[in-house]
Order: C-alpha cells, then structure tokens, then sequence
C-alpha cells in the first residue's frame, strides 16, 4: 500500500484564541511517528462549521488519516459532530452501547443524565464508534474513498488513552507498517548536555537505521533509541546491543528501561520486592514526594505517611528537630534534614524515609543560601544519606527538581542494599 | 477598513513530528486577540518549500494578516526566506543595517563570522526589515494586495521581542481596530453541562457581540466571556452586566473573575487578608492538597503542615482517630475524616483545615463504596463541615478532584465567615 500520511486537526475557539496551551497535536504525532506514519499538516480551526468543513476538504487532497479532537463535549458551542454529519451528508443516530455507558457513568455518581448528556450517544451513521471507557464522549472513526477520519474528544486523557487503546491498534492490525523498535533509557540526576557529551562516540558510531533522541524533562533525561526496518529480530538484535553498551556509559544515572517507566514506580516496585516501607519529612517540597509517591496505583502497601513541616514549630514538636541546630544551622542546613529524616522514621516506624529543606522561591534567599538551596537528606534504619543541590530561581521548577532527585537519591540506596 | 483576520504558520518539521512543544502560535494569537485580531487558523508545516508554498496561497485566500514563525536560521533545512522569494517573485538583497549588526555581534563575541551567518542579513527585496536588536534573524514585513505577511525567527524569545516591538505597534498605527474584552468567570464543584443547564435562558439572551466559551478541566469549569465592538467603554458596560447577572445564576460554584486565578492562591488571599492559617490531613489524597497549597509564593505566611495519614496506623497514633469507628465504620467514613480534621487543627494548631479519605483506586473498592468514594472535611475552630463525594475511576483524576473539591469546602467556609 502506499505510505501514511497523517494531518492533526483541532477544533476549539480556546486555543485558536492562545488561551489555553493545544498539548494534543504534539502527543497524537508523536505517538502517529512512532508507529512509522509521517503528520504533514497540524491545523486549529475555531468551533465554527464553515472553518471545519473546510479544514476538513483541504485535508481529504493531502493526507490518508485524519485526526480531529476537540469539540465532542455537550454544550452549544461543540459542533464537531454535526459538522462531521454535514461534511459526510450523513446524520445522526443512538449508539446504544454508549447510551448505555453515559447512562450509568450518571447513575454511579447520584447525578441526573440531562438530554445534553443523552446527546453524547448521538454519532454519524457512517461512523465506527470508538468506545470512551475513561468519559462520555465516544471517539469516531469514518473511511471514506480510501481516507480514514479520526475524531476524538479533546480532553486530554480521554484523546490519550482512545489513541493508545483504540486508534493505535486499529490502525496497525489494519497496516503492514515498518517494524519501528523503540528503546527508552530513563536517567536522572544528570544535564542533557553533560550526557550528551558522556555518550558522543558512542552516538556517533551508531549503525544508521538506528536513531536516538534526547527527551529532556525536569531532573529526568529520557534517551530514545528508534531502529527502523522490515526483520523484527534482527531490528531487536542490534537495539539491544546497543542498550547494552549505552547503559555502561550511564550507570550512575540510569534507573528503568520500561518504556513509560516513572521513577516514584520504580522505587515502590523495589520497596514492594524488600517487603519495605517509606515514609516523607517535606519542608520546601510541600507533599510533592508523598504525593508522586500515592500517585502510585497500590502504593498503599509501602508507603505509611507523611509530614509536611512548613513552619519551623511543626519541624521542633512534630519531627523533634533541636530548635537550637534551627537556629544556628538554620533550618536549611546538613543537621536538619538528616533530623528531619530520622524523625519520620521514627513517627512512621518506616524502613526508609526521605526528607527535604530548601529555599524553594521566589523569596526568602540569600548570599551564602541562595534561592535554590535545597538539602535532601535519605534513610534506612542504619544509615543516612545528606546531598545539597542548588537548583534555580523558578519555584515549581525547584519543588519537582528537589521531589525527583529525592527519589533517585532512595532509588540508589535501595540498590545498595541489595 | 473590513474586519482583520488573522492566520498564524509555524514552520519546522520539529513541531510537526511532535518533538518539541510549539508555544509561539498560542503566544501569538494571544496578542493578536489582546489588539482586537481574531485568529481564524492555525497551522504548522515542515521544512520543505512546497508545503510552505501551498500553506502560504490558502492563507491568502483566508486572511489579511499572517504571520510565520520558523525557518530563519542560518542552517540549510531553513528554506523559509528562499520559498518566500519563490511566493511572491522577488529574490533576496543584503539589507546593510542587518549585516552590520549581524557583523558587530560576532566580533563582540570574539567568533569569526561564516558565510552562513552574513547570509542571515539577506532579506526578500520587497520585505520591510523589522530589526531583530535581540538576535542575527531579522523579521520581515511584507504587504500584497492588501494582505500582510509577517515573517518572524522561531527562537522563542526573539519571536516574542519581535512581536512586541516591532509587529503590534506596527499594526496598531495602520489600523483602527475594535476592542476585544475578555471576562473569566472560575466555577468549581459543578459539571459543564449542568452548568449549561443552568445558565442557558441567559445563555440564549447574550447580546450578539457577545461569546461564551467553557473550558473545562478537573474539577474546574472556565467561563470566557468575549464581547466586540469599536466603543470601548460600551463594551466594557455590556460585559460587565452580563456578567452580573450570569454571577447570580451560578453564586454557589463562582468563586474568581481574575483572568488566570488559581484557586489554591485564591484560598491563599483570602487566609492572609483574615490572618488565618491552615493545616490538612490527607489520606487518598496523599499530599496533593498541601503540595497545591504550597505551590503558591508565600504560602508559608498561612500553611503550617499538614500530615499525610495513609496507613491506618497513623491516622490513630498521628490523629488520635478512634480506632473502633476505623473498625465499625470504616476508614472512608464521614465520623473519621471528621476526626481527621479536628485532629490536624490540634496538631498544627491551625484555625483551619482540610481532611480527606476516600478509596482514589484502581482497587479497593466495594459495593457500597465504591472506587471513587470520598469524604472529605473541612474545620474552622467552631465548625466541621463534611461532605462525600464519588468520582469515577481514574486514580490521578480521583485525586486531583478531591483536593480541587477540598480547596473549594475551604474557600465556602472561609465566606461564611465574613
């Protein structure tokens, strides 16, 4: 068959007017290309008919799969499906099964289904339904003289796991598509351009089918080996034995190979394997680490609590900090993160425990203890580890930051332990 | 003069293949609304001329001002000035300024100036050169039977100076443009479509220069109110009565019209101004609430601690809770999370606080509480309010909407006191 070519369609007056930020289109092809289908057009049209239909023509002369989101929602100014009808001189009818979906999605929460939620069952005769287990508006998918239209809602988890669930398959299993193998490295705790420069010759010895990309996030440096060919065991072949060789030249960073992998996860699964537990002592991180920690499906198993000590009273009566290493170390210092995860040991009768002190910002810094000075301290029953890092003067930025490298800095002291 | 409508491109198969996030569209179409320009499409195409060339002629047809970003730097796979020539048949000439400003920028970094980079003073002979101060890429503005072609560096930063200094000062002289006035209204607690519900006689009764938008997102349903007209102080009356009587419609979820409010910070205004402080106790939330509490500046100034109680264990020992009601009426129940609250009162010695326990999932769940099953409390020192909520069944989402819900307990009882 001949090559895929995909265009992003979103449909919302909000982003046409930049007032929210369209993540969609980057995820639907990034997630289009790693299934070896090229997006030539990204287009946004407001949630006027005439602008869709039109969007919609244009696209039918380039591409052979289209995919829309936004505009699925029950309230007046969502007019995707209408206008789908429109362009496909089609109309609208019942899909019992999402009828049935949308009915009880109400009913478990004690809530009246109004007929604008009834409305979300209504789809274009012509259309497949792809079934939306995570929300009321059901994806479509249409084929029409060789193009296949995609329509998804707009909320962003819902378009994500209906591409992931539902689209993606679909379109492989109908496909005979490149064999695309990916390999993602998971490191943390090192910058992209420090990395970069560590792997260089390894990079650049490469064999060319295979390609590596940085995904740099905060604290986290994500490497994605792609090779692309038709024989899938040697594609496998020659991917591992360059993971194999990378991963020696990154050892104190790497953490996972899982391609989705997130640290707090890859600390719970080995907490879970030790049969051990954790507990949180957060000043400048606020219940960032508890919270990435419970973000966790299960996590409930090793992770008994947490104390927020914002105030300095908190630090002295809650985790027994000694008020005078307060006031002459000050409370972001060595002495009291390393007191202040011992205490959380202690509160929570944990195996491990990870604190943290800093000076998240914008204010409250000074000359030897600039914005960005954070202390981590972690601990077992037996030993106790203190870093101080000095991030940057952005304040979200220094809380994620000081969470992630928190985790890395248990992850590493629960392989010691092995 | 008709009405402006404008058409923003960006440029650069990064974008389209979803490597990296394009924020300059949004950054652009927003000032473009700020100045009365609505934009009517959007679009990105990759590095090769032909879709330039083609995404270029359909906007012509569509708009009268567009402007492009990408493609100006000094590398081959930036084609954009060639294919622009090759638009509008003129070729390029060296604007002298350019080139000694491109000039004096390499010798005061002491690096030698290549061939490459002198090319970067090239501009299409018909172009007026808006001077780029801020890097080597000059902007260029090209007018053509009466449509405006703006053609801007994508190096964020550049673009965004660019766009400031030179294009909307440009625009604003040669235009008379109408006034686009913009009214957030932050609803919590309440769905998008019965909140449509409710709203719709007036909804139905907008004035016609008027234009609602929902956007929605966890918990937290946006109303954007747009009208449009050439007499400012007009509009700015028919907003703000509209807007008045929309306030009375929906008072018990309307709690911010400040344009990008947060309602963690407006909690946070509203702790200060009464010198108040606050503490939580979190079970299912894990610390979500006191991390969106100290995501604020300042927040130290009235967040105490809070105590993330997620073993049962601590919510007896760390919150006194009773044992025999966690036996009898189970952890998820509203005696305890009552017992939360005023346990996190005491302990951090607060005036108020926030409490919740519920089952976030995936597992967990039973018949009569089923996954997404929440109760939560919010105390002052003379009163407890609780209230049980049920989600769906997405963990994260589980947890973000109770600690949204949570924020909003918090932000009714903090009325009350008035």
């Amino acid at each position: 068959m001949n090559e895929l070519f995909a265009e992003v369609i979103t449909i919302g007056d909000e982003i046409l007017y930049g007032q929210i930020t369209d993540t969609n289109t980057q995820f639907i092809s990034n997630k289009l290309a790693e299934i070896g289908i090229k997006t030539i057009r990204k287009s946004s049209v407001g949630d006027d008919s005439s602008s869709i239909l039109s969007v919609l023509a244009e696209a039918t002369q380039r591409a052979n799969i289209i995919v829309l989101t936004g505009g699925l929602g029950p309230t007046k100014d969502d007019i995707t499906k209408h206008t789908i009808c429109h362009f496909f001189d089609t109309n609208l009818v019942i899909d019992e099964a999402t009828l049935a979906h949308v009915t009880a999605f109400f009913e478990k929460r004690g809530r009246p289904m109004l007929d604008i939620n009834a409305q979300q069952a209504l789809v274009p005769k012509i259309a497949e339904v792809l079934f939306n287990d995570w929300g009321t508006a059901p994806g479509m998918w249409i084929e029409k003289n060789g193009v296949i239209y995609i329509s998804l809602p707009g909320v962003p988890y819902e378009m994500k796991l209906l591409m992931e669930k539902r689209v993606l398959p679909k379109i492989k299993s109908l496909f005979k598509l490149p064999c695309i193998v990916h390999k993602m490295i998971h490191t943390c705790g090192v910058g992209e351009s420090f990395l970069a420069q560590t792997i260089e010759l390894w990079e650049d010895n490469l064999p060319k089918n295979l390609k590596l990309a940085y995904l740099p996030s905060l604290g986290i440096v994500k490497l994605r080996l792609t090779a692309t060919g038709y024989d899938e065991s040697a594609i496998h072949g020659v991917i591992q034995s360059q993971f194999n060789s990378l991963i020696n030249l990154i050892k104190p960073y790497y953490f996972s190979d899982v391609f989705d992998a997130k640290l707090e996860a890859i600390v719970g699964d080995l907490l879970k394997s030790k049969s051990k537990t954790i507990s949180t002592a957060e000043s400048c991180t606020g219940g960032f680490i508890a919270h990435k920690i419970t973000s966790v499906a299960g996590s409930s198993v090793y992770f008994k609590g947490s104390i927020v000590a914002y105030h300095n009273d908190i630090k002295v009566h809650q985790l027994h900090i000694n008020p005078s290493d307060i006031d002459n170390a000050g409370a972001v210092s060595e002495t009291v993160v390393a007191q202040m995860a011992q205490g959380a040991l202690l509160k929570f009768d944990t195996d491990y425990a990870i604190a943290t002190s800093g000076i998240a910002g914008p204010d409250g810094g000074s000359v030897d203890k600039p914005v960005g000075t954070v202390w981590i301290a972690v601990a077992s029953r037996d030993k106790i580890i203190t870093k101080k890092y000095t991030f940057g003067s952005i304040r979200e930025n220094n809380i994620t930051l000081a969470s992630v490298y928190g985790l890395k800095m248990l992850y590493d002291l629960l392989q010691e332990s092995n």
